[in-house]
């Protein structure tokens, strides 16, 4: 296999963008990545674009013919991939294989959502599909009660307390005020989370990811041409996808997701990396729980002891693990099938040090962390500064 | 790149199986596939699935989660693909790309939809959302409409006749009798085509593929490992993919689909064979008029004479070109997702020497061509036996 790099990535603003088509969100992504990369859009070989569900936000399928048409990329092929919240790690993923398979030397991995064109309850509706329906929606479990099966679970093992998981959205709101492109540029204290109104106890409010329009993009190449084409090459090292059972009461464990750690170990392989090679990390935090459970899966800490490494400010800019620098799905926002694609664009910001004020200090390896529903997909993905 | 063999294939009877659940249907077609390969399910090392709208159908998104779960594939990395009604034929490709790459070895290709569970006004709404929202759906403009403009241009650039058209549906239920799969296994005439309801005019019921569940599967290993389990290879030869516009109002032509033509230029290249060396095709049906222009675009007779190939019985079984011998999405069914990888299936069957009563004599290289909406995206496969 060809080694693969990254050459350019671009992101829209996040938010509630209701005066931003669908296809202007993906030009705009596009128009970036390309811009940064600093190259003809002619010379794209194909693209990758993860969306979960443009057939019920929309009402738009076959995105990706879409999306190639309006981007001027005829005949170029063009696929969507989706695996619910992680469809853009997919996309990364499908666009690292074609790379570095060969059929294909300057790839797009896009990620796109728009999800504020339906009520906020047909949105709610529409992202439990990505939960087993005979078990799990149709009897009301949508994903706030899901990982608030597993928040519950996890206090009660291992002492988690509603103030660390408070911190998880504090600290991503904080990195958020960072970012230009964040929905949430604004800071927010434990109180508020604590005195914010519950959605499954014990999920508040501003424990949860919002609900969110836009687009990301990334441009791959194999790593031969990307010598040529950029100063600062951003390697793609290794990346890892697991599939886990889609329901929650199969599993073993509550407490974390089996799938992170098995997509983890086959990135970490892969990229011949141990864990306390990682500089810092975009980690899916739909919900605070999440990033809890994720930087205990992923190895930064053992299981249970990611409520204190939290507290304890590791997880902060300037800690020993970064977690989420761009403000994280919880206050960067979370268009789904972006957000994959969008934890690459920051790590690879991270990585070339253009990250401004929410910069990690000769950061040289940094990790993604991309999950489907409550688990059922993982995509961990581990990029380098190359030389 | 490696080179791939399929060395397994199976797939469900199509139809309209409303006794028959989504997760049942693709369990089918795959411990067919397994059976048919003669491996353990536990060698598999990745699943694609082409399926083009289940959050739509079945409510039901994230739908590789699920198939790995209920097909006890866990943890294996498992991905949906998607681009309409050439869904299947992509997820083949993005096999192809992954076992060629050296990521994996052994890797499902399926394909499934499961269109009955709605009203069939729903499935022409949700099968709709394939066409470009913005300037054909949202103004009525639903497939049959779309294609019959093109049957209309052709009828008026070239005089191809409805009885023509009406001699793609005969051809391809008489081939479907012989296939055991096949949604229809019953005779029609060219008068019952004409007198069949106008559906949009030129087109009528019995020019119209039906509305099926279904699932397919094809499993893929490279060449060499290939050869140590089958006894008759089957090598994918090439595989070609093309994008173009979403909607019609932008092409050049309304009497073919460029997407066509580009990838199978590409797919022909890929496998180093010249049109007159396929013996058999499976073509995307939907409609009679997409037969006609579809063997036309892959260069089986010049622009403007396929309906004189076809009255001349020159794609019947026993012509020079045998087009749809598995009764085609007319004839067998077009459960939307699964269609490409069905015509995989039938295509391998083929060249094996094992369809039957509806085999081509001494078939040796077969094509595969999956289109997504009007031709917004098109996927075309070179198989060929080997030694």
């Amino acid at each position: 296999m060809r080694k693969v790099a990254v050459i350019g990535v671009g992101l829209t603003k996040f938010g509630e963008l209701w005066d931003v088509s669908f296809r202007r969100m993906m030009l705009e992504a596009g128009g970036r990545a390309i811009e940064d990369a600093g190259i003809d859009g002619g010379r794209i070989d194909a693209m990758y674009v993860g969306n979960m569900s443009a057939g019920q936000f929309i009402r738009q399928e076959h995105i990706a013919s879409l999306i190639a048409d309006h981007a001027g990329l005829i005949p170029v092929p063009c696929t969507r991939v989706e695996a619910a919240c992680a469809s853009g790690g997919l996309a990364f993923r499908q666009a690292v294989i074609a790379v570095a398979s060969g059929i294909h030397d300057i790839v797009v991995a896009a990620g796109i959502e728009k999800m504020t064109d339906v009520l906020a309850e047909q949105a709610t509706e529409a992202l439990a599909t990505a939960a087993d329906q005979e078990w799990e929606a149709y009897v009301g479990a949508t994903f706030p009660g899901v990982y608030a099966l597993m928040a519950r679970r996890h206090m009660y093992e291992f002492g988690t307390t509603e103030e660390q998981l408070a911190r998880v959205a504090v600290k991503n709101h904080h990195n958020a005020c960072f970012n230009p492109c964040a929905q949430y540029q604004t800071e927010i204290t434990v109180e508020d989370v604590l005195n914010s109104s519950p959605v499954c106890s014990p999920l508040r409010l501003l424990d949860c990811s919002p609900i969110t329009d836009g687009a990301a993009c990334a441009i791959l190449a194999p790593a031969d041409l990307a010598r040529k084409i950029t100063d600062t090459q951003i390697l793609v090292a290794g990346v890892g996808q697991a599939s886990d059972t889609i329901s929650l009461h199969d599993r073993q464990t509550l407490t974390g997701l089996p799938a992170t750690t098995k997509a983890a170990e086959i990135a970490y392989k892969m990229a011949e990396v141990g864990v306390r090679d990682i500089d810092l990390a975009e980690v899916h935090d739909c919900f605070t729980i999440s990033e809890i459970m994720a930087i205990e899966d992923l190895g930064f800490c053992k299981k249970g002891e990611g409520g204190k490494l939290t507290e304890q400010g590791e997880t902060a800019i300037g800690g020993s693990i970064p977690v989420n620098t761009s403000g994280g799905l919880k206050g960067k926002g979370h268009p789904v099938g972006a957000t994959g694609v969008a934890q690459v664009v920051e790590v690879v910001q991270q990585l070339r040090g253009e990250a401004g004020k929410r910069q990690v200090d000769g950061a040289e390896i940094g990790l993604t962390h991309n999950v489907g529903g409550s688990g059922g997909t993982v995509v961990v993905h581990v990029l380098r500064r190359g030389g």
